[in-house]
C-alpha cells in the first residue's frame, strides 16, 4: 500500500529544518526524548481513543529525502552543503514506545514516546503528530456515534466531505477502529480490508422513467437485501408506497429489503414507514437513514425508540464536525547533557495547562477487582530506579499540574504499564495487530470504564494521576526555572 | 507531482459501481449532465472561495483502475466479468465547465458541470466532490482569516493537527489561494511553489543551556530577520528580556529580529512586549503570534489594535474549526431520452432546501457601471434559444427556489457568463492559471464585492436568482414530478 501513504521526509514543518541545521553545525545532535500527549478531550467528552499507530510506523520506517527533496532545500538558499549532505542519508533509527492502538486514553497521558538523535526527533515531529492526531480524532468521534447508536450498525459514508484524499482514506481506518461495520470508500475497503457498503443514490431513482421501476431495476441486480432510496420525490407518499410494491414481489419470492430516509424528519417518517411495513405485513424490511447525522441527533433518535436499524454516518464523524483536530502536542521532555546522561527537562509558560511533565515517563492503568478501571498514573520511566506501580501496594497519587490535590490508594485489582517498545533503531518490532484486533480492543477497553465516563454529555473526569516521585521532580524542576532563563 | 495526488478511481463509494452496472447492463449508459452546487456559506459567512479545480482536473485525466484495483472489485463478488472488463479501461471521456478557480461563489451557483455518460459522470462523484469540498472550505476560511487581518500577514502552519497528509497538502494549497503568504510545510512549497516560512519551537530553547544562548545561536545561524519564541519560561520576565539582549546586539550591527508570542493573553503581552521593545529602541523588531488563532480571535485583536506584525494559522484555518466540511452537492440535472436528447430533471425531496434547479445552466454575474457584483443568476444554457443576460436588458430574477419572491432589474453595467469549458474529451483544455494567479483573482474578485458581504458576523446577503426562464421550467417540473412517481 506505499502510494497511499506518506514517505517524504519534506512533510515537516520549516522550522524543524532551521532548527535542525543548528542541531546538527553546533554539534548538538545528541540523544533527546520526545513525547506526544494530549490536553483536551474532544467532543467535550470522557475519553478518547488512541489510533493511528499502525500508519505511523509504516511511514516512519521508510520516512527520508529523495534528490528532489534535498534540491528542494538546496534552492531555498538557507542550508548549507555538509548539513544538506546529513540529510541525504537521513532515516530516524531511535526507538518508539507507545500505548496499544486503540487504547482508551485521558488528556496528559504519553501516547507515543520516542528516544533518538535531537535532529530526527525534530524532523519526524509534523507528520507524528498529523498522523496520530487525525486518526485519534476520527476514532474517538466514531466511538462516540457507536455508543449513541445502541446496537444499530454505523456505516461510514464520509469519503464525498472528508478533507481530501487521505482525510477520506485515514478516515474510513480510524472510524473502522472506533467501530463502524463499513464504508462507502471502495478504495479504503481495498487498502484496510473494511467491509464496504452503500445503497442508492437520487441519480438512480431519477435516471429511470418512474421510482417503482428504479426500485425493481435495483432488486433485480442486487437480490440480496436491496435497500431503496425513497426520498426523491416524497418519502411517505411515493417512495415508501413504491418500496413496498416492490418488496411485496420480493416477499414473495421470500427475499427481503431495506429502505434509506435522507432528508425530511428522520424520527416522524421513520415510525411512518414502519407502520407503513408492518401493515402490509413487510416485518423484515429494514430502515437506514443518512443526512448529515452525528452522535448527539443520533442519541436522541435512540433514547425515543425510532425504529432505525442502521446509520449511514458521513461528514460528522469523518471531519470531527464541530471540532475538527485532536489536540496532540509533542514535546522534549529529557536531553543529554555533557556527561552522556539524559536530564529532565519541562516547558513551563504562561498558561498552566502548557506547563509539561518533565522526564521520561510511563503510563500505568490501574483496575480494581472486578477489572474495572479506577485511575491511570504517570511515573518516571527510570530503569535503574523504578518507580512503578504494583498491586497490593498504597500510593499517594497526585493531580498532574503538581498542586495541593492528591489521593490515596490501595490498588486491590491490577496495574499495568500501557506504553510498550514498538520500534528500536528505526526498525519496527514486528508486524503489528490487524484492524479488526484494534477494533475488537476499543470494544473490550471500553467495557472497563464506568458508563459515566462514556456519557456523551457532562461526563465524569477520569482521574490521571502523577506519582509522588514524578511531582517531586517537577516541583524541583518548577522552582528551578530561574537557572534556565536567567 | 503525481505521487501526491489519487489516481485510483476505486476512490469512490461503492454505491457508483452498483448503480453504474445497473446503468451498463440495462444499457442505460447515455448521456447525462451533473452539476456541483452548494447549499449554505460555511461559517455563516456572506461568501465563498472557490478552491481545488486545478487538482481536480489533473486526477481527472488519470483516473482509472489499476490490475489489483479490477482484482479487488470481482473479489467482492457483486460485479459481473463483461462489467468488469469495461472498468479495465475507464477513462473520463466528458467535458467539464468550471467557475474560474478562486472566483467568489454563492449557494446554489453551478460551480463544476459535468457532461458525459452516465456512468462516468457517477463513477467520479467522490473524487470530485471530496476535491472541490475540501479546498473550497479552507480557501473559504482563509479569505475570513486574511480579511479579518488587515494588513499583517497569516502564515499557514497547519500541518501537524491537519486532517491525514492530503488534509494538509491540499489546505497549503488552497490557504495560499485564500491569501495566507506561505506555509511551513516543507512539502508544499515543494510542490506548489509556495513560501515556506518558521519561526522556532520550545525544544529549541529548551535544548540549550539557556535562553539567552538559544536565541544567540539562531541568531548567529540565521542573521535575516531572526524570530524568537519567547514563552518558553516566561514572557515578560525571561523571553523578552533575552530577545532584547540578543536584539540589541543584532541592532548594533544594523540587523533586526521578531519574536512569536505563543500563549498566555495575546493582547496584553504583545502590547506589553511592543513597550519593551520601543523603549529600548528596538523600533524594527516585529511581533508575531500564534496558539490557535481564528479569524474571530484575530479580528478582535485588530480591532483593538494589537500591535502584531504577523499572525501564525494552523488548526483552525487548514480544518475549518468549527465547522469542518463544504457542503457541496452533485445532482444530476438532465439526461438522454430515447430520442437522443437531454431532458431536464430535478430532485424534489422532503427537505425544500434539498429541491434542486433542473436542467443544464449557466452561471452570470450581473455588475453594475462602477463594476460591483449586483446580483449573480441561474439561467438555462441552451445554445439554440439561448437564455442569456446582455448589458442593458432589463429582467425579471426570481428567488431560486421559485417561490413568489422576484425583481426587475436592468443591467446599467455588466453582464459575464462564469462556466467556461475546461475538459472536453475528457482532456483538459491548456495548463491552468498559476497559483499565484488564482490568488490573485481572488482579492481581485473580492474588492468587487460591497463591505456588508464580507462582514465575518451576520452578512449581507448577496443576490442569487434564476431567470423567468428557469423558474418556468422548474414549476413545471414540479407540477409534473407525479409523473415519475407514480
Amino acid at each position: 500500500m506505499n502510494k497511499l501513504w506518506n514517505h517524504s521526509a519534506l512533510f515537516t514543518d520549516f522550522y524543524s529544518f532551521t532548527m535542525a541545521q543548528g542541531y546538527w553545525k553546533n554539534r548538538m545532535n545528541r540523544r533527546a526524548v520526545f513525547e506526544m500527549f494530549f490536553r483536551r478531550q474532544p467532543f467535550e467528552g470522557g475519553f478518547a481513543v488512541f489510533a493511528g499507530l499502525g500508519t505511523l510506523l509504516e511511514q516512519l520506517e521508510d520516512f527520508s529525502f529523495s534528490p528532489e527533496a534535498i534540491a528542494y532545500l538546496r534552492s531555498l538558499g538557507v542550508f548549507e552543503e555538509p548539513f544538506l549532505h546529513y540529510l541525504e542519508d537521513f532515516r530516524f533509527t531511535g526507538s518508539l514506545w507507545a500505548l496499544d492502538e486503540g487504547t482508551v486514553i485521558f488528556p496528559q497521558e504519553i501516547l507515543v514516546r520516542i528516544e533518538g538523535k535531537l535532529i530526527e526527533c525534530q524532523i519526524i515531529e509534523g507528520m507524528l503528530l498529523n498522523t496520530i492526531n487525525f486518526q485519534s480524532l476520527v476514532a474517538t468521534k466514531t466511538s462516540r456515534v457507536v455508543l449513541a447508536s445502541g446496537q444499530g450498525a454505523i456505516m461510514e459514508f464520509g469519503l464525498r466531505r472528508a478533507q481530501g484524499f487521505d482525510g477520506a482514506m485515514s478516515a474510513s481506518r480510524a472510524a473502522f477502529i472506533g467501530g463502524a461495520v463499513g464504508t462507502s470508500n471502495v478504495l479504503a475497503g481495498k487498502e484496510f480490508g473494511i467491509p464496504v457498503m452503500g445503497t442508492m443514490a437520487h441519480s438512480w431513482v431519477m435516471a429511470h422513467k418512474s421510482e417503482e421501476e428504479a426500485f425493481q431495476a435495483y432488486a433485480d441486480l442486487y437480490p440480496t437485501h436491496p435497500v431503496f432510496l425513497i426520498d426523491t420525490y416524497d418519502t411517505l407518499k411515493s417512495g415508501a408506497p413504491n418500496a413496498i410494491k416492490v418488496g411485496k414481489r420480493l416477499a414473495a419470492e421470500g427475499r427481503t429489503f431495506g429502505v434509506r430516509l435522507d432528508s425530511g424528519d428522520i424520527h416522524y417518517l421513520a415510525v411512518e414507514v414502519r407502520k407503513l411495513f408492518d401493515a402490509e405485513g413487510l416485518k423484515e424490511a429494514t430502515i437506514a437513514v443518512s443526512n448529515d447525522l452525528d452522535e448527539a441527533i443520533i442519541q436522541t433518535l435512540t433514547d425515543k425508540g425510532a425504529p432505525i436499524n442502521s446509520w449511514g454516518v458521513g461528514t460528522q464523524m469523518v471531519t470531527g464536525g464541530t471540532e475538527a483536530a485532536f489536540t496532540g502536542v509533542y514535546k522534549l521532555t529529557a536531553r543529554e547533557d555533557d556527561e552522556g546522561k539524559l536530564v529532565p527537562v519541562m516547558k513551563r509558560s504562561d498558561n498552566p495547562d502548557k506547563t509539561t511533565n518533565p522526564g521520561v515517563k510511563q503510563v500505568w492503568r490501574i483496575k480494581d477487582s472486578q477489572g474495572m478501571a479506577v485511575a491511570d498514573v504517570l511515573s518516571i520511566d527510570d530503569p535503574v530506579n523504578p518507580d512503578r506501580i504494583v498491586p497490593g501496594g498504597q500510593y499517594v497519587l497526585w493531580h498532574t499540574t503538581g498542586d495541593y490535590r492528591h489521593f490515596t490508594h490501595t490498588v486491590d485489582g491490577s496495574a499495568e504499564p500501557l506504553l510498550k517498545p514498538r520500534m528500536e533503531g528505526g526498525r519496527s518490532l514486528g508486524p503489528g495487530p490487524s484492524l479488526e484486533a484494534i477494533r475488537g480492543l476499543v470494544r473490550s477497553e471500553l467495557t472497563s470504564f464506568d458508563g459515566s465516563y462514556k456519557r456523551l454529555l457532562n461526563p465524569h473526569v477520569y482521574k490521571v494521576s502523577i506519582t509522588e516521585r514524578l511531582r517531586t521532580l517537577k516541583l524541583f524542576l518548577l522552582s528551578d526555572y530561574g537557572f534556565f532563563s536567567r
